[in-house]
């Protein structure tokens, strides 16, 4: 952005939040969709049927992105991006699939993912009242946690012991509501289709959050079944006819998470507190991983999945904490929260009383234990095997107890998701390990001090650099049949296991348990305040706000419109023909080359094929590869980025110049026809097969 | 490194310390050499005539580094890193001296520097009583403080008036000691040779600080007077037959700082507060301007002056935080301050008594304060144009005081190099300018809170984006005649400014004087009681202990010596041969790429010649460019790095694995012949013209 606009007119907010009303806001339940505002505003009812068929074609990527059933034997598209990690597992020091593309001819071909998970969401449904059935009025927050949560752990065991479909009690309006929400899961999913990694992501990381872009960000999947491709009923058809400007589209995808609803205490720490500590950590990161990348291509190789995706968070947190820091923003939620906290003192009997407060209170402990929270219990030094490590250490000494005491990712209900994940062929590079865990521990003991007792332990007597050596060189878990081995050992037996990394787990574990606990409880006291609060937010304002996002399929709509502000006017299309401009442009240089497959077939394409576009829908990291939808249902783009002044958009909704950004189902066709010679698959994908 | 040694052997310290007492160690004053350890250890003794020549030989770029007289027509060599800055200004968008390398031909040739100026001392005196007569029993902290700095300015203004010379009173032993140094200045400094920064630099971040190393890390220059070549008396004569393994060699250069005389109150300071602090602030900036680089290759040139900087200094406190974290320095510091406070306890008349609890408390005061004065007082926004803007700001104040009760830098004294900084031609980006002001914002507002009140002047109500663009379409500070303008008014009148920059300045500098008079008051104070700990120190070994580097000159010794620790061995020399095998082994691909006019060269070039080596003389950051010298006071190479070992020595000095890295003559006049053509310079740097 900062070559197509001066920078001087960075939009203020004030300048956003004027146009807040008639905003196409929102990202809504599809058991609760915005049918009012489509009516009024778009003249659009969607019918159950519409919302069905949209549900179940949507999939999400369990590794944090969305996409969409394509075909009815079983073709999914996504965004490279989020099919990125299943192909860097794919890849090798050989054949480097995210350089070279991929495209399988023939079913055989097929490459299986080392441990894609997918979700389909099947059904929702409210079971507020069934978690809140064993929470009773006199006890504490933690009380309230362990019973709220063996409420939970029951009701998802007890639907998948039923229905065999993965079962996840969802939370709502920060805890106002809690849905049962059931998925097929797919684990056997194939590679069919990946363009180069300098088509998907042309441009890189100084276009990524920018506008007009160039990017064939597709990649493309199978789901199989029993071996055999699986039988769809719900998937979109594909509209090669694409849109116009103007149009009405949709998303449905799956938005990670927003803090919309947030009180400015919890702002204030998320201003001072969180983004801080996550830039440090990040920024630190991504020096460590150039610096390594750069001693040779192969080193480059073994960490572009890391950098790539440090590189696009970091750019989101930056947008955040700038946005954090725009004094007119802050004023606007303080008016919003002021008009709140007025109405509900004016309405005693809602109960809200001193919920903000206790917010604040409990915002508080969790500031003071954020980092502690960080490098004991979510980090894992930074390191796979570690977490490996953790995993088998926590595993043991969890299922030892009743299913409903246990912490959530240790329950029956996601025991295969957890195995996918343990036993994972993913490759894992020791020297990498080593590196990064030095690079952790030095961290924590700066953030922690170096004489906290929980550091004391992580080094072990030891400088970061030698105790990295001693434990990578002291692990067997790069074996998947190590881990094997010690899976399923009682808490006992694990205890004499000589492995460096196992031992090292262990004795992390009291501490990383202590401030977990804190902080949970800390989490549940906010919920019980924020279920207040959703009371009285419902009372003044009705059903006009969508929850939070939460990683869960969600609808959000808009028009495809261009960008007019500040005197810079951009058009809503881009076209194929454009890439090639603003590749010489540059000078052809990376990450401004073309792929030689784009170069060699430049005189076969439609130069005015349009490429990527923009729509006012609101999305946010997690909808990547949510399918743009039009009115009939039908394809006609995916999403795959946002421009940069989407990135407050966790925090509040605009759409003066933030828009999203999809690829368009025409560039996709056109690109994959002439470029990769991959009719067979597009008839497939046009239902013409 | 990581490469060549596999990283469980990396060192630990007390393997090193083993060594101690038999080290090389040292970085020794020109008027106190270490003439017992060079009897005893080489059979060598310096004569006051080779002490005298190679003094009056050595160069300090005022910018940050070292270099040397090479000709009696004022020929200087140092580092092409030491040059860089100079180059780098001297270059333009359409010529890159630094990509394409430069020769002068002919005097008319070479190209005037824009803002360097070089020192060469030609005395020292002792001035401690002088300093110290002011000061009485009875007086604060503050109070000594002011004392102090008024006889300093007087005496330094003495000397000025007096001589004509720069003189500095340089405070050694952390205050037991002070000299004045007296110097001759050049600023008329001209630009003869410089090869492209691909054979400068080869290996680039990734090799640097490693061994073995293939670096022409050499530019040339040449001093003038009165727009003449400048007449040098002593110039170190160039011995083309260079070195063998174990010759004693010396380095005369000026190390910037090191902290080996520190408490463990100041080593904990260095290890939780001011590295983690250095770090967040490097990383951050690291990440910022290598983002804006990836835009083109315009950006890249750019910047690139700053990366290369932030790359070095981010894998010099990289090391340094490493060591601070190893256990066992730790312990061996811990033992050497238990054993000073047992001989100081032993002998209350020495009146050491809390000194040492006076530091840490210091100390604290210092930590707590430590973000604030960085972000207020000394990173200038991270602008060059807000930097200007400051000093106008101060200067009109501080010249209204008498001389000897200004802040240092505005003295009369100080002057000249003052005026030279200011009125620089140095190219200044605007969009640069404003990225990193809006970063630099950011990161304040993160470090010290967005509620802070400073902060909040700083931000002026909006947003970091908006306030950037805002002071630099705000300022004409960029043309030098509006400094011009500017310089020299009133305070009264620079109020009246409607210069953004200046504006601000002026708003937050009663903030960051304030910081700074603490911290002032704390290192007074802290060099008092280092005065007492001295004398301890002195009682106890006498003047075995060289003081800490002060960016003065100082000589160290040692000897050419390959590395053999943990099994891996490593030869003291490299050859010219060894860099086309390196780059073929890394396929020739950036920054291991070979430069065109190696290339064409190859065939002509002797491979077997000295290109690189090593050896144990003590350096640290501020020697770059020292001259490398052999008994007969003869130039035999130049020092240019030390490997990731040399790391700690800014706290503790050990020869076990660490190595300071030299370019040796016999290859530089290889290169600078076969490659470069450069006979004829050759011919008057050997002394045959």
């Amino acid at each position: 952005m900062r070559i197509r606009f001066p920078r001087l007119i960075v939009p203020s907010f004030l300048l956003a939040a004027a146009a807040l009303v008639r905003a196409d806001d929102g990202m809504w339940l599809l058991n609760a969709p915005p049918a009012a505002q489509l009516k009024e505003r778009y003249g659009f009812e969607p019918t159950p049927a519409w919302l069905e068929h949209v549900q179940r074609s949507a999939v999400r990527f369990n590794n944090g992105g969305s996409g969409s059933f394509a075909s009815a034997d079983g073709l999914i598209i996504t965004n490279h991006h989020v099919g990125f990690d299943a192909i860097f597992k794919l890849s090798t020091k050989e054949h480097n699939l995210l350089k070279e593309g991929f495209y399988a001819k023939t079913r055989a071909e097929e490459r299986k993912a080392v441990d894609l998970e997918l979700n389909v969401l099947q059904s929702i449904e409210d079971v507020t009242a069934k978690v809140n059935a064993s929470v009773r009025p006199e006890m504490s927050a933690a009380e309230v946690l362990a019973a709220r949560n063996a409420a939970k752990a029951a009701i998802e065991k007890e639907s998948f012991d039923k229905t065999g479909l993965r079962s996840d009690v969802v939370t709502l309006y920060q805890g106002a509501q809690y849905h049962l929400y059931r998925y097929k899961v797919y684990t056997d999913v194939r590679l069919v289709f990946a363009p180069e990694e300098q088509a998907a992501f042309f441009g890189g990381d100084p276009d990524n959050f920018e506008y007009p872009r160039y990017n064939l960000d597709i990649s493309i999947f199978r789901a199989y079944e029993n071996g055999a491709p699986a039988k769809i009923e719900h998937h979109l058809k594909w509209n090669p006819a694409g849109t116009k400007e103007g149009d009405l589209v949709f998303l449905a995808g799956h938005p990670g998470s927003t803090q919309r609803l947030i009180t400015m205490a919890e702002l204030e720490y998320a201003r001072d507190v969180q983004l801080p500590g996550v830039l440090r950590w990040m920024k630190s990161r991504e020096v460590l991983l150039n610096s390594y990348a750069k001693r040779g291509a192969e080193n480059a190789r073994q960490v572009q999945d890391e950098i790539r995706g440090i590189e696009n968070s970091r750019k989101v947190y930056d947008g955040r904490i700038g946005g954090l820091l725009d004094p007119q923003l802050v004023a606007a939620k303080q008016a919003e929260e002021d008009a709140l906290r007025k109405f509900a003192q004016d309405k005693p009997e809602l109960g809200a009383g001193d919920a903000w407060d206790k917010i604040a209170d409990a915002q508080h402990v969790i500031a003071a234990n954020a980092a502690r929270y960080n490098y004991l219990e979510s980090y894992y030094l930074n390191s796979s095997l570690y977490k490996i490590a953790r995993d088998l250490a926590r595993v043991a000494a969890e299922t030892q107890k009743p299913n409903g005491e246990r912490l959530p990712e240790y329950r029956d209900s996601a025991k295969n998701t957890f195995e996918l994940a343990l036993f994972s062929a993913k490759p894992i590079h020791p020297e990498v390990e080593q590196l990064k865990i030095e690079h952790c521990l030095t961290l924590m003991a700066m953030e922690l001090g170096a004489n906290d007792p929980a550091v004391k332990i992580a080094l072990g007597g030891k400088s970061p650099a030698v105790r990295a050596a001693e434990l990578v060189n002291g692990t067997k878990l790069l074996d998947i049949a190590a881990r094997k081995a010690l899976y399923g050992q009682s808490p006992d037996a694990l205890a004499k296991s000589d492995d460096a990394m196992v031992q090292l787990a262990l004795a992390l574990d009291p501490a990383a348990r202590a401030v977990r606990k804190t902080l949970d409880a800390q989490s549940e006291a906010k919920q019980q305040a924020h279920a207040r609060i959703a009371k009285v937010r419902y009372a003044k304002d009705g059903d006009r706000v969508s929850p939070d996002a939460t990683f869960t399929l969600r609808l959000s709509y808009g028009a495809v419109k261009g960008i007019d502000a500040g005197g810079a006017k951009v058009a809503p299309y881009t076209t194929l023909g454009g890439m090639f401009e603003r590749a010489a442009d540059r000078g052809n240089v990376p990450p401004f080359d073309l792929p030689a497959s784009w170069v060699a077939a430049k005189g076969k394409l439609d130069a005015s094929v349009p490429f990527n576009f923009i729509s006012t829908c609101y999305s946010i990291g997690g909808n990547s590869g949510s399918p743009t939808v039009n009115r009939d249902g039908e394809f006609i783009g995916i999403i795959f980025d946002g421009t940069i002044e989407t990135l407050v958009w966790n925090y509040a909704f605009s759409d003066t110049r933030a828009r999203s950004v999809s690829v368009d189902v025409r560039g996709i066709v056109e690109a994959m026809r002439k470029i990769y010679g991959a009719d067979a698959l597009v008839e497939e994908l046009l239902g013409k097969k």
